[in-house]
């Protein structure tokens, strides 16, 4: 594959006029387009500018709406249910995690649930909206059905992402961000790209057979949840992409399993959604109501540089804490622009050619 | 091996007995030992009375105080801070979680992290506390420390187990409980016992390459984050038991991480230990903190329905919701008694012997 280097600005003023020419205000076409190419920052690919066309397509189709209404429809001291209102998720997840925040402040923790969304980018960003604050930050969502629950050959649940942000003290924050799979869709997609095989214990196939077919999503196949079979404990995996499915959908009255709604435009809704859009689940737990913060960063160091410094199995110089890599990247891209595959260049040039814009 | 079947009321009045023979008071024996047995009954063997006589020698070794005094020592409406004064964790957790569904009728949700604890039994047993007020459960803890992170050969983290108990309406409760490792330890020390082999992807060798042996934790091996292996997903795995170690044990005030106290009472404690006990995190939330209870459940037993009805892969008859498999062994040994394994029996027998009871 052929790469551009693009510099994080220029990404990210592009972005952001796209969101504009999408009727966007002028505060969510910049918020949007921060939370979108964060993804390409921190070297997640998949979830960045590489999703600009297919969120156009989803506006064109009137499955997302750029002038949304969002608002809590229902809460109580520490918990609130927000209606979208079919916006942009990279819209309503921050909005929805700002009411946690501000919960947390107030009574020690913030627990928001989202009906009615869209696919709201890297989890992470909004779990380390959080850190400032000095409180651990949770963003989840459920997603189209991609994934076959242990002993099944359905697709029923998303590869539904959970990422929890811890912060440290003089260390850099402790950051998960994860699907609930073995491997991440877009990693899939990376190698359908390069035509090659996948590891065997990603996918499987029609019938429920292990394969290394990284198209087999295209002939009745599915990935597999974090596990890959029985034995080695797919059953945890199906059940943590359950758990995200029910706090995000369920809780809020969001469409479920088999039903979430679909990201390409051009897959039909599914017929019967027992809820409305996508669902988000989003929490925020101040330090302060636990111990006090000075203290908590203090272990979290202590912890961290423990973990840093295990014994390590040959070829690998340290241990990584979660969060490390894509930090690492991030300060890398920072400073030297961010590769672009010349296809998605391809595609933002079309995009920028429609809508009038240069790029 | 060879087992004895013995009936659930036999084993929960010899536990009690032998809880108040440690100076438990009633209240406490007949919660640990109800806390206890539910193992047994659930078909998870190992967390059950095989580990009454650990609990004595933890006793009789100073590390448990059958008659603590646990208290709150930090509180915000949402959130609270439990010291187990070194008490049982069959008793200390549901003080805890009692906690967090007190604060969760208030304010919506409550979350309690617990230090200066020990071994709670099955965390499925707090988090199904929840179920009964229409609250959603939830119940973790850290634990010795086994379990080496991806890229490591130290073992720096407990099998840090997570459930989570969700209720429905006329469908059996939604109830996930496993250790955020490829197979708990429980099921290793089983395959001891039959002296079988692992299969690889559970443990590793002192090196950190994949070995079948079941033995290989004496000899400076240790079992794999869910996952198995970073193609397949460890990090995600180490990721979660890193959360669950820090919720329970950093926010608390608990000893942390390699520093986890360990459960056999010959192992020495660990050196410059960096807090009190061991940790849990206990959760409880509101359904109708966020929808109507009845509309949730209507919706948890379409979500139930339908994913028990999702397409199999062929020789299973159905797809199995989380907590199924548990709720089945229950019900059957409700009604036909538990086997215990002979080793197990003559262990209880020679309790019963030294403490001047009948078995």
């Amino acid at each position: 594959m052929i790469y551009q280097q693009i510099s994080y600005e220029t990404l990210l003023e592009f972005t952001k006029s796209v969101f504009l020419q999408m009727d966007c205000s002028i505060h969510d076409a910049d918020l949007a387009s921060k939370v979108l190419v964060a993804a390409d920052l921190r070297g997640i690919d998949s979830h960045g500018v590489a999703r600009l066309s297919g969120y156009i397509r989803l506006w064109e189709a009137g499955r997302i709406n750029t002038t949304p209404n969002i608002r809590i429809i229902h809460e109580t001291p520490s918990t609130a249910v927000v209606d979208g209102d079919a916006g942009l998720g990279l819209v309503v997840a921050p909005y929805a995690m700002k009411i946690a925040i501000e919960k947390a402040h107030q009574v020690g923790t913030g627990w928001v649930s989202v009906q009615n969304s869209n696919h709201f980018g890297i989890a992470g960003y909004h779990a380390m909206m959080a850190l400032e604050h000095d409180m651990i930050g949770m963003a989840m969502t459920n997603a189209s059905a991609l994934v076959a629950p242990t002993f099944s050959t359905e697709k029923m649940l998303g590869t539904n992402p959970i990422a929890v942000s811890i912060p440290a003290g003089e260390e850099p924050p402790f950051v998960a961000d994860f699907a609930t799979t073995t491997a991440a869709n877009g990693k899939l997609e990376l190698l359908q790209k390069k035509n090659s095989d996948a590891p065997l214990g990603w996918v499987q196939d029609e019938f429920g057979m292990g394969s290394v077919d990284a198209n087999i999503l295209k002939k009745g196949g599915s990935l597999l949840p974090l596990g890959s079979d029985r034995e080695h404990g797919s059953h945890k995996g199906y059940a943590l992409g359950s758990i995200v499915d029910i706090f995000s959908a369920v809780l809020s009255g969001a469409s479920y399993g088999p039903w979430a709604p679909p990201f390409p435009a051009y897959v039909p809704m599914p017929e019967n959604m027992p809820g409305k859009g996508l669902g988000h689940f989003l929490g925020a737990m101040r330090i302060d109501a636990f111990r006090p913060a000075s203290d908590f960063k203090m272990h979290m160091d202590n912890w961290i540089k423990r973990f840093r410094a295990a014994k390590t199995s040959e070829g690998h110089e340290h241990v990584l804490i979660p969060g490390d890599p894509e930090r690492i990247i991030a300060e890398q891209r920072a400073k030297e622009g961010i590769p672009i595959q010349d296809i998605v260049v391809n595609d933002l040039k079309s995009i920028a050619g429609k809508m009038g814009l240069s790029f």
